[in-house]
């Protein structure tokens, strides 16, 4: 608080700069410090006045305290996150780190700068398949058991859910999607579209639209948000990448 | 398709003209028309050679057919939607009526540029409720069965998923959220953090964080967004109103 520091966690968006909003632009003018994951540090230009503090992935609670030590000792601090900072990043990090500090610590002036998060730019470049009830899941077992994993998937397809997964599939994580596929497969009994969205909004952006029933592992990456849609999802055939979507209503 | 008119389907955010992304700027920039509900229409600054079109709400699928009807006569047609357009909006409407409409018709060049939606503003305000796996459910029964809301709100409880609800509460439904809260109390069985987002980003926001236990359906109207944290989501008391963030995990 000394010296008016403050920390903003702000979105950078999928990739493209056409969608970072001007609040988060406002920020990082504003900014004596840049903290976060090395690829999302080096979206922000470099400036006089701006200290850029890249650090590697996995490191996210030293990064919250690191950026909470410098608002402390008057930065003004921008931890930059992929997308939106609240979903499945940086935000939820530095709250568990604030918490853990005593209550005369919790000083600093904290806000949330939201971004758009990848399942809905990748949702907009495939039409509207999240256009009705829909959840968000890591698919990461990093954090929490495989077996709660599994568990949200099933009762996702009871709910009749259309679905985003974040994280679906790493190098150290080989398994985990191919046996999401086969809950899915197993559950939902039919061959409703899957959408495979790779580095959205970039240059090299790809969308494909898969049946579930010829899905497979690979393709799937870090890079990719997957999105199933649900029982009532529809496909639009038209020259180039189908459209898909999801009706608002569900008849009674 | 004729003199290379074309639909863009664009998200305005929830209110800030600060989280309008530039994509969605540009589009407005070099729109002939804008067409949409009167309170979204009315965010778009008149300028010479823009016509624009406010409609009354429900009027969803007219404005779907008169945007493509534009189009289709070489307009440069931007559809605005409160959020993102993606999330319970107008894309789902439009290609309802592209698909119902003959192949040869389905030409005009449509895109869907997305916008920051009302949960992700509201969980930023908040803190980081949605920090961890959610759903996203639109309370309104206009377009699908009550039933299904029940259902969905029960195997979403089960899941443990944090919950943002749209539509919460209207004039011509003022039931509806009574038995929403009624299902939750009695599914959640705890006094999990319950927060109550008006007018996100504008001058009169307000930002409510009530235990379930005293949740009452007088404090949401159609301005709200709801979110319910799952059983994981804590809250930090400091000055003002309190921080909500659900954890990045879940202990096996």
């Amino acid at each position: 608080m000394s010296q008016g520091g403050w920390v903003a966690v702000a979105g950078l968006g999928p990739g493209s700069a056409a969608l970072i909003t001007p609040e988060v632009t406002a920020a990082l003018a504003g900014a004596t410090d840049v903290v976060g994951y090395v690829p999302y540090v080096a979206r922000v230009a470099p400036r006089a006045g701006l200290t850029l503090h890249p650090s590697d992935n996995r490191a996210e609670l030293d990064r919250a305290r690191q950026a909470l030590d410098l608002a402390r000792a008057g930065g003004r601090v921008v931890v930059v996150s992929s997308g939106d900072p609240g979903v499945f990043a940086m935000a939820s990090a530095l709250f568990e780190v604030l918490e853990a500090e005593p209550a005369d610590r919790r000083g600093p002036e904290i806000r949330v700068l939201p971004g758009i998060t990848a399942m809905l730019a990748a949702a907009a470049r495939a039409g509207a398949p999240l256009g009705h009830d829909f959840c968000a899941i890591n698919l990461s077992d990093n954090l929490k058991p495989w077996g709660l994993i599994e568990r949200r998937l099933r009762l996702a397809v009871q709910a009749d859910f259309a679905m985003a997964f974040y994280n679906p599939r790493s190098a150290t994580r080989p398994d985990g999607f191919a046996r999401t596929l086969a809950v899915l497969k197993d559950a939902c009994g039919d061959a409703r579209p899957v959408i495979f969205a790779r580095n959205v909004s970039l240059p090299d952006e790809t969308i494909r639209v898969v049946p579930l029933t010829d899905t497979l592992p690979e393709m799937a990456d870090m890079r990719t948000v997957v999105i199933v849609g649900s029982s009532q999802t529809r496909v639009i055939v038209r020259d180039g990448t189908p459209l898909v979507y999801t009706p608002r209503s569900v008849p009674p």
